[in-house]
């Protein structure tokens, strides 16, 4: 019968590279974990596994920024297609906002509009796509960039950030790693997953590494001025004089808008060498032949970065702040995970289980799928970002249900330790 | 120097593939036709060259449209990320909405939202994308499918649309085309860029076709619904029965927002045959590794979808029937230009050049670059969607400035007449 028959000679097959490519994602690991909740259960589930608070009260966008999009929206000045590379005010708006942070003042031209800061990766590691290429990516890292790296065909080598060093790239490794079809590294700064934040001298000798094996650097900033310990947040750009810099960033993050899909890729390349490289060229072909961020949000970009006042930002950080600290003392208490350093930035902090205290749990794995079935607590398996039994633990979320979801943590860990 | 010095051991290099996939865009040919506009010309520039009339008040989209992303904005319910397929309320939105034109009720699981129709045509031919795969694609066409399919490394063969029968799809041609590594054909349909409408009778010849190579069909319905002859809209996944049929499609066109960025591809496919051939997984592995549309504009449109009146829709087709006729009469009152038949949907016609007509214009090209500089008129010229000397006019603009824009053409055509 029709379908019977027809099977026999269809001739169109799904691509194998995507099968690869999509393997592994943060959402694909959390959704298995999450299959373990059992729905019908007393406690409301707590979501401790991914970086997007925006659906929790204290953490709600500033009004400044819901009635930009509203005025953009109405204006009926937005509902046409963008120039491939954003529209100029909204390129201008970036400029001037990322400026202000760096030794010299980008020009519109050196910023390019994405479809969130995931448009941005997928730009460069698509524009970087060489035969042979290779590329340097962290470890513990943020597994998009393994999955469009896989998609891109280029070679990935992990470099190992540094628990014991604060989580600081292990430049040894990048030296040791790099040859001659090496293009680039990545830094993601504020840190994901580490929730650590990188020193303005560590940034130097990143670029100067950098420099001496003639690669450019892929600083992911979309944490960016999330940051509540001692070290600053310092943009990589500011050491585009000695190694060419592309900096992918959004407002999803600093204004708890990821759903709002708006980004940045940057070039902080004062000396013209990507131009000179055919990079920038490349930037524009992908995005003449890519989707672009939605016009009106494109327009009320100005009044988002322009207007939004001090207090917001403030108001977010110091209730990271307070979560982090939470977290980390809370932690402290519980005997089989421990934390080597103190988060100080972005929204993560990878914890390290120690199996030889507890009883009945095989892995990281083991140990989300059963905390997520027996607590309703979710958390990212280390595995997932490149680091086995570990966890990723999420901290922006309100408080108040971190400090229950850090309960529920120890009773979990209490009542699977190894009887002494 | 620095950037001497440096130039030299820098390691990157531009995608050369990128390049090429990205070297032939409707927008690089316009841009290269307005550069020739003299800016401090007298008349106002009239643009015949795209498909995005939301600039003209006329076009302005329906305010319950405009509202529904205002609500959304503001309710503060859409700021996280989405599920990497879309929300499930817009989904069924989508489902119920298509359905209407189906013999059969579409699942909310067979509908994925992307970004624009672009990232849907994005999809599938990533999708499609192994080795030495061909696809067969429409001439004239719409060069977005070349470029994905070039960067896509599908190998691509054009089949013609025959003028003389009103652009119907020269079947015989596929099937001389198509050989075992064929694996999908394109129809457009309202046609871009040739205005019309296939009738059910040929659809289901495509369907036949296409079965009886073992093919999909990808059907780009962007523009459905905007007819206004005497053949109907027909969507091609009424013959989902048939052969398996990939629909992409969006909001864009019929609601006059395509800066909004939200499209749909859709599996028509009652027989589950694209499932068992691993396409849907990959779909959704695309999905999994690019960016979504915006949350917000996903939420706004059950909505826009379910509360748009007809009034809405028949005043946009009234403008455009009667954008049309404009076209279609004052085209026969120039002689070098040639209409081979009325358009009946979309926003564009083709008419053919002739040269011989004329004293001193090589091409299209040259056509539309001296029009533009003499005339401020901007035109798309055929080479750029695969049919050399001729144009594709877009008659989707305020009628008035249509007018006045066929009177430029017809004295520019005059000015340039060969003297008998």
């Amino acid at each position: 019968m029709e379908n019977g028959t027809a099977a026999e000679k269809w001739q169109f097959r799904g691509n194998e590279v995507l099968k690869t490519a999509s393997a592994i994602t943060i959402r694909g690991v959390l959704n298995e974990v999450m299959d373990n909740i059992e729905e019908s259960g007393p406690r409301p589930i707590i979501p401790l596994g991914h970086g997007d608070p925006s659906a929790f009260p204290c953490f709600r966008t500033v009004q400044i920024a819901e009635e930009a999009i509203v005025d953009a929206a109405r204006s009926a000045q937005f509902n046409g297609y963008a120039s491939p590379v954003g529209i100029p005010p909204a390129r201008s708006a970036i400029a001037d906002y990322l400026s202000k942070d760096l030794p010299y003042k980008l020009s519109p031209d050196e910023i390019y509009l994405t479809i969130g800061c995931t448009q941005a990766i997928e730009v460069i590691l698509t524009v970087l796509d060489c035969p042979n290429a290779n590329i340097l990516l962290p470890r513990p890292g943020f597994p998009f960039y393994e999955a469009r790296a896989a998609y891109s065909r280029l070679e990935v080598r992990h470099f190992d950030l540094l628990p014991e060093k604060g989580w600081e790239v292990d430049l040894n490794a990048v030296e040791a790693l790099a040859d001659e079809n090496t293009v680039a590294m990545v830094i993601i700064n504020p840190g994901n997953p580490c929730g650590n934040v990188f020193t303005y001298q560590h940034l130097e000798k990143v670029a100067e590494t950098a420099k001496k094996l003639g690669i450019l650097v892929i600083a992911d900033e979309v944490y960016d001025h999330l940051t509540f310990g001692s070290n600053p947040f310092v943009p990589m750009g500011v050491f585009g004089n000695i190694v060419p810099v592309i900096t992918v960033g959004s407002i999803s993050k600093r204004w708890i808008v990821p759903g709002w899909r708006l980004g940045w890729l940057v070039t902080n390349d004062p000396n013209g060498i990507l131009r000179k490289h055919g990079i920038v060229d490349c930037i524009k072909g992908f995005l003449n032949i890519s989707s672009d961020p939605a016009t009106f949000i494109q327009g009320a970009l100005p009044q988002i970065l322009g207007k939004t006042g001090d207090d917001f930002f403030s108001k977010i950080v110091n209730i990271l702040r307070e979560a982090a600290d939470i977290c980390y003392d809370r932690i402290k208490e519980i005997p089989c995970i421990t934390c080597p350093s103190k988060p100080e930035g972005s929204m993560f902090v990878m914890v390290k289980l120690n199996l030889s205290l507890l009883e009945d749990i095989k892995d990281d794995i083991d140990f989300c799928a059963k905390l997520a079935k027996e607590e309703s607590v979710v958390v990212l398996p280390g595995v997932a970002v490149g680091l086995k039994n570990w966890l990723r633990i999420t901290f922006a979320i309100e408080p108040s249900s971190l400090e229950e979801a850090l309960v529920r943590i120890k009773a979990f860990s209490l009542r699977h330790a190894k009887k002494q």
